[in-house]
């Protein structure tokens, strides 16, 4: 038997059981171990952002395959998967942008009544279809580090290589929760020269003190060649055009729910050959690098600022009541 | 002996003679043929953009190895030369954008009382030194039409470079001078599926016909993967940005002179995966670039509507004093 807190719109979950589902070509069966409750799924909560309802939501974790249709994935593995399940033949997936694949389904996202069910974290077991990628965790890589591969790590991972090179650059990252500390991580271990953390909140800045070389609350106007943008608010993008210098790439990933514009100078632009872009998800290899990432530099992350309590499934629900804390992690098992 | 004619501001020029320089090593000596006058030399004699002054200018050209102290150039030699002189060692040359050179001189720009006098193409002979870049002309390309090489096409081809794989793409290029002219024909020789040009000037419209899709006064809202902004005006920005779908690229390049801001929606650059980035100027393979493009591509540009009136050197003054039309070659040998 499989048991998910279904979402039922505003802070109301109800207890929803079922057998085990046929498994198609491709598809896996995970019986999860743990999930962390992202940002994403308190604006869905909250109403700030739209989402199928009702729903299974949670779109990290970590569990171990259970029964798998897929060549390569094996019963027994523990494992991490994408959030996109994508078709991989629309023109979007076939120029590499397969997280705006025009049959685009996701993890955490789809109606609990429709095609995908059991598409969420909040539960004993995930159905991972054929078009969501499954990367195997290595042992080392605990379970609760592994489970911020498939949303938070694995979009910092899009940024970094969307943003180039970043030996001996200096760089920017405004907004310090997961994906901020996850960015200053990997810009550090990718070689930049000098960073610059940016957060009005004294608790997140506290953070990465120890692995960025200086950390502020507001931009000083010192100039950079990488702008890495995961506050989603208008002074966060605001502060990481301004700060580019000449060849400078702002990638821009916080903004994701609505708010005020910012003045572009296309002068400005095109003089300083200057880029400004935004990412959106990522693409499957993304993920892999995310679970390499954390093996190899996941020592690096102040793991005691980023996680918060440990709830068991059955709590989850009093989670969304709370005020907006470190990542909450969720005990599948229990 | 040089000849050349100084600019002496406002639209006052002068004739100068000298005798040939001695060669520096790397440098070379170019008898030049033909010129052309380029839209930024009219914003400079106008007032519009500063410039050193007395200097020659004229950054289009082509000529004959006269000296040469470089490997591989030779005397006799038909040439054209790259806009920019850098230095190949500052960070900025290290990391590929040799156009933002931290000692960069650049053809055509420099003053007359400096160390680079003969800088310009509006003179019998130019004098360059070992940071330009200098590629052959083919038998079979024109010298008129390898003279539109060094500035216009040259950015094109690094226009093209930025905005990624054309094939297959829908592409948007607002402003139809020269550069915008040569967008068009290179999207179509790189394989873009659908090509719309954009100008409000009925003439220059005229000039794409038969080589875009569509030609139109202003952007009708269809959405592309690519645009390329030449027309240096606010609209034209606004209209590239506008015209973007999911994981589309604006590449700006007109926008070199002050001018209104644009608004830019963080969300739709996040949640579309889109990017605006700048040109300015151009990397040294980009002129080997726009050479070979013009060699193989080159019957496909409109060249009756490029090309307007051919002056003598001495003739040059006038042609500032002249309204805005087709681009005049300037035979330098006469």
């Amino acid at each position: 038997m499989m048991r998910a807190q279904v979402w039922l719109g505003g802070a109301e979950f109800a207890v929803a059981e079922a057998t085990v589902p046929e498994l198609g070509a491709g598809e896996v069966l995970v019986e999860l171990e743990v999930a962390t409750v992202c940002g994403s799924d308190r604006h869905t909560v909250s109403g700030r952002r739209p989402g199928a309802c009702p729903s299974v939501l949670g779109h990290e974790g970590v569990g171990v395959v259970a029964e798998s249709r897929r060549a390569g994935i094996e019963p027994g593995q523990r494992v991490v998967f994408s959030v996109t399940s994508v078709c991989h033949e629309c023109v979007m997936c076939r120029r590499g942008l397969s997280a705006k694949c025009e049959r685009v389904q996701k993890v955490g996202h789809e109606s609990f009544d429709g095609s995908w069910p059991w598409s969420g974290t909040y539960a004993t077991h995930i159905h991972l279809p054929a078009g969501v990628e499954v990367v195997e965790v290595p042992p080392e890589l605990s379970s609760e580090r592994a489970s911020t591969a498939g949303c938070a790590v694995a979009t910092v991972m899009a940024m970094v290589e969307t943003a180039g090179d970043l030996r001996d650059k200096s760089v920017l990252v405004t907004g310090l929760g997961m994906l901020g500390i996850t960015a200053v991580a990997a810009a550090r271990a990718d070689g930049a020269r000098r960073i610059i953390a940016c957060d009005p909140a004294p608790g997140a800045r506290e953070a990465v003190r120890g692995l960025a070389d200086e950390v502020v609350d507001v931009a000083s106007g010192e100039l950079v060649d990488v702008s890495f943008e995961l506050s989603g608010s208008s002074a966060g993008t605001q502060a990481c055009l301004d700060a580019l210098a000449v060849g400078g790439v702002a990638v821009l990933a916080g903004a994701v729910a609505p708010g005020p514009g910012v003045m572009l100078d296309p002068e400005w632009v095109v003089r300083g050959w200057r880029t400004v872009t935004g990412v959106h998800n990522y693409e499957p290899r993304h993920l892999g690098q995310a679970v390499s990432f954390l093996d190899r530099h996941g020592d690096s992350l102040p793991w005691d600022h980023i996680f918060g309590r440990r709830v068991s499934l059955a709590e989850l629900p009093e989670v969304f009541t709370e005020p907006v804390g470190a990542r909450v992690l969720v005990d599948c098992r229990s």
